[in-house]
């Protein structure tokens, strides 16, 4: 079947059509703490053609009440594994999980690499629902293996770090689980937490970071969800022929991209480069562009000392050839933190003046520990900067605070809430935050285009919904930006990671033929940019539902005024310009 | 000239047509606190046909960008008599506070009686407007008089409550004056804060409490307004000869009408009455809407126990002949408070569970003292019942907390952010807001009708947006609590008391009579109620530029959801019914 127009697509995501080869068997998981019942349901026809992202945006709008409280029983939490997910394309195993965001209060999905994506479409499952809410004080896990599906009490767990609970459950479980969990900070219902998924090696490196999605899974009494895939299969194609010439193609596109290889040699904090170069690292609670200690943070450094001390780099999923995560030891070579990332240095180094990696990289590791997200906290302690608690470059202090996190304080309690309300409790005005997200690494002053991608996505502040966006005029880097928050959105329904790049800046080719071969089906590109698209309508839709009006796509004002060193430039993309972006 | 169309009432307003008599000559004082510079200016004639709410709207719309942060230099704190303002009119002298709110991020106009409004204008101002921001730590009062306007630092005021501060004004202003004040709470920015009116034997009982503009006035450095308006004359009406009739006409009506006669006798605590009969008395944090203790709050105890100590009815504000606020002395028969109005006996009594009499006049006199709205903090309070920081009817512990809040604790400070806040640190999923602003004494499940109105208002949950709102089916409600907000913004444009009652009940014929005679124009009474509509429209055109959209009409889920004894009603008005209500 070819699509020739838009209704035609839309048909076959509603009817879920497939136009050769046998359906994939596949269940949603309906998980109800409210009683502890799980269903094993068939998947509706609408959903057969979407996954990750996409499928989160559907299943909110078609079950959650955008009035909702998102710590309620009426707020859902959602895993969905990409649509690509469980078969053998290179780093195809991204999942997404969504809710309505209790940091937001508008439609979350948050993107996160790990071994669970894999792992779900392998056992079968499109999605994971976690609904309703269990009686207070219960803490629960949540088992899957191709036999068995199960709840279980686990008050042993109760307050546990991440850390300490990927090892009880390895040591349980066994080594071929992936794991979600949460910290202190999800049990204890803090919006800026977030919730950990497992790397290779079982550590929880992995975090769907943003929007405050921990707490959500907090509310509903999970610890963690354990999967087991063992006996399962791979994935298979439907069309395993034009699969095959797909695959190697691809291969041998990542394998042969200098960007790649380059990625795969310094991680992702080879972007200091280009952000200290440019000027758009926020430095010092968003005062500066350039940090004066960025050389300690420079990409060359980090990798020779990493490697001095027995690191090395690693895939953060299984099947990914990219390899961009450094393994980072401390002083006497024990392993430290895997999850290094070019916005955990900004943010909670340069962001608070901190120039020295060892305390960055613990700052790391304890809100992995703790299970909070590290651009928030970078951009919330920036905050605490203005007041008495928290002077800028202090690290041990910066530290301290992260353990208040933990420990549940009252400034711990108000720190992990995140940027907008301790910049509410402080009385701070100049607050780094869009539609009640923290902004990440990038100063819209200085990367203006990614200010169009932060103010106009409805997931809030979120650099991971469109950058490579450029044009010469502001007019055509709006309409970039719409093109490439269309292409991600599409990325983040397969569950490809963004990093393999050159289905987001060149031809959607590979895109294309994983589709059709992996689901059995003919669309062109033009119906795939159309399922994009229709993702950002569901999330918009959804933002709609939740109160949110146009003017809520916009940059805070002080970017407008404030000028930015070392280029003194001001945010100036028209308000006009923000609300028309995504406006369809 | 007669006005027939709805193009001729604004071009009225545009060009502040006046059609006899001479213009009044009337001034906007602008007080940059940036560079401590103030202006006295003539009053652009948009605004001449605007007073008070209207003109408060009008001036954010036009000054004040969406966008901006609340307690940033750019926006703006105004201070706004009403367009009858100055007169003899019984009941005129309501004074309107208004800007972007710390508390809800949208259009606020904060409505307060005392003597302020009336020396203002009297004093010729029109509308003070204080912009810009000083130095860090500078305290400032703005003194006013027929021959003076000027700023001066008053370092020996900071963190003084405001019973304090009046007093210290009194003695060095005489007693002459009306002093607008914050205390403790709006100095350190909370966005529960209010703004202290002085009553008529100057002391701080009169509270524009609403919407944290105590936080904005304190982010501007101004610890006090002190009006002197010795040497002014009253404010004379363009048309002396219809005004007296009109004048007579109102003061036999006021007199002779039953409901404003039981009002004098009892003031707004005969509030109670209705609300334990009918079950909307917001009780052990929304939870049921009878309360057990309510004999304790009962109308006739109040007026026995406050006679027996030397209490007596007195009005809020010079030329009111309802005179409906308690003098409320302690045990000792010394003054205590002189504002236990219906809202805060519920919402710090029976919301919290406290039924003692002398624990609630306590909690409202340090609230007035502190600066802080009574109705926010018993929402605050009632959801910290939810913790382990408070138990429900603990009225001593409820007192320290208060205290907590003048102190500046951490606790204090989460607390005195208001309920939304309070909600987030404590993870709380039951929340009783609307549009950010605690839900006032009217459960919506048992008055219907007033959810109507706080769900659509643009100002957040606010009873005083309209009340009186009847119909017997859904829809004639709607339609009437639209009809009734359009007479209450105009009631609040005119600063006239909404307890004169007949204004918003039976014909305009008052209302039109005393804008024709006062202002020597002729409109009728649909002209009127056009400028009410628009009134409504300019909230709401900067709610929209704010980023709020058509879905944050709504009440709470849980209203929806938790039957409110003793009816067992939820809430029941459609969503869709919602929105439209106030849709133009």
């Amino acid at each position: 079947m070819e699509i020739k127009k838009q209704e035609d697509v839309y048909r076959l995501i509603l009817l879920g059509e497939s136009t050769q080869g046998e359906e994939k068997m596949e269940w949603i998981i309906r998980v109800n703490m409210s009683n502890q019942k799980i269903a094993k349901e068939s998947v509706p026809k609408d959903y057969h053609l979407l996954g990750g992202r996409g499928l989160i945006g559907a299943i909110l709008n078609h079950e959650v009440k955008g009035s909702c409280h998102p710590l309620s029983e009426n707020n859902k939490l959602i895993f969905a594994p990409g649509l690509l997910a469980g078969t053998n394309i290179p780093c195809s195993g991204r999942l997404s999980v969504g809710s309505k965001s209790p940091l937001t209060y508008g439609v979350k999905e948050s993107n996160v690499g790990g071994g669970f994506a894999h792992k779900c479409a392998r056992l079968g499952i499109k999605a994971i629902l976690i609904e309703g809410k269990p009686p207070k004080g219960k803490l629960y896990l949540l088992f899957i293996s191709k036999n068995e599906i199960k709840l279980e009490e686990v008050p042993s767990l109760t307050q546990l770090g991440n850390y300490d609970t990927d090892a009880a459950l390895l040591k349980q479980y066994g080594g071929n689980v992936a794991i979600a969990s949460i910290g202190p900070a999800g049990e204890k219902l803090f919006s800026a937490s977030s919730v950990a998924i497992s790397d290779q090696e079982g550590r929880p490196t992995r975090h769907a970071a943003r929007g405050g999605l921990g707490a959500v899974m907090g509310s509903k009494g999970i610890k963690a969800i354990v999967l087991d895939d063992s006996g399962c299969n791979l994935v298979k194609p439907k069309n395993p022929e034009s699969y095959k010439v797909v695959l190697n193609h691809f291969i041998d596109y990542l394998e042969k991209d200098p960007a790649i290889q380059s990625r795969s040699k310094y991680g992702t904090p080879e972007g200091i480069w280009h952000a200290m170069e440019a000027g758009y690292l926020p430095t010092r609670n968003f005062s500066s562009g350039r940090f004066e200690q960025g050389n300690h943070l420079d990409p060359d450094a980090i990798l020779k000392l990493a490697e001095e001390r027995g690191g090395y780099m690693t895939a953060c999923m299984p099947g990914c050839i990219i390899k961009c995560s450094h393994v980072f030891n401390d002083r006497n070579k024990n392993f430290l933190t895997a999850s290094l990332e070019y916005e955990t240095l900004s943010m909670l180094g340069a962001n608070l003046g901190i120039g020295d990696l060892d305390t960055i990289a613990t700052m790391d590791r304890t809100c992995d520990d703790v299970g909070i997200d590290t651009i928030e906290m970078g951009g919330t302690l920036g905050i605490l900067t203005e007041t008495e608690f928290l002077r800028l470059g202090d690290g041990e202090r910066a530290l301290q605070l992260l353990n208040e996190i933990r420990e549940g304080t009252l400034l711990g309690r108000i720190l992990g809430q995140g940027v907008v309300v301790t910049g509410r409790v402080f009385g701070v005005d100049r607050i780094p935050a869009i539609k009640g997200q923290g902004i990440p690494a990038y100063d819209p002053r200085n990367r203006k285009t990614m200010g169009i991608t932060l103010a106009t996505s409805a997931l809030g502040a979120d650099h991971t919904a469109a950058w490579y966006v450029t044009g010469d005029t502001v007019e055509e880097q709006i309409q970039d930006s719409r093109r490439k928050q269309i292409r991600f959105s599409l990325m983040d329904t397969l569950g490809m990671c963004l990093f393999t790049r050159i289905m987001l800046l060149d031809s959607l080719d590979f895109m294309v033929g994983f589709f059709n071969s992996v689901c059995g089906i003919t669309l062109h590109e033009k119906d795939l940019l159309r399922i994009g698209e229709s993702v950002l309508k569901q999330e918009r839709e959804f933002n709609e539902k939740a109160g949110f009006g146009p003017s809520s796509d916009n940059v805070p004002d002080f970017f407008r005024e404030e000028p930015c060193p070392p280029t003194n430039n001001v945010y100036d993309v028209p308000e006009e310009g923000l609300r028309k972006t995504l406006s369809f």
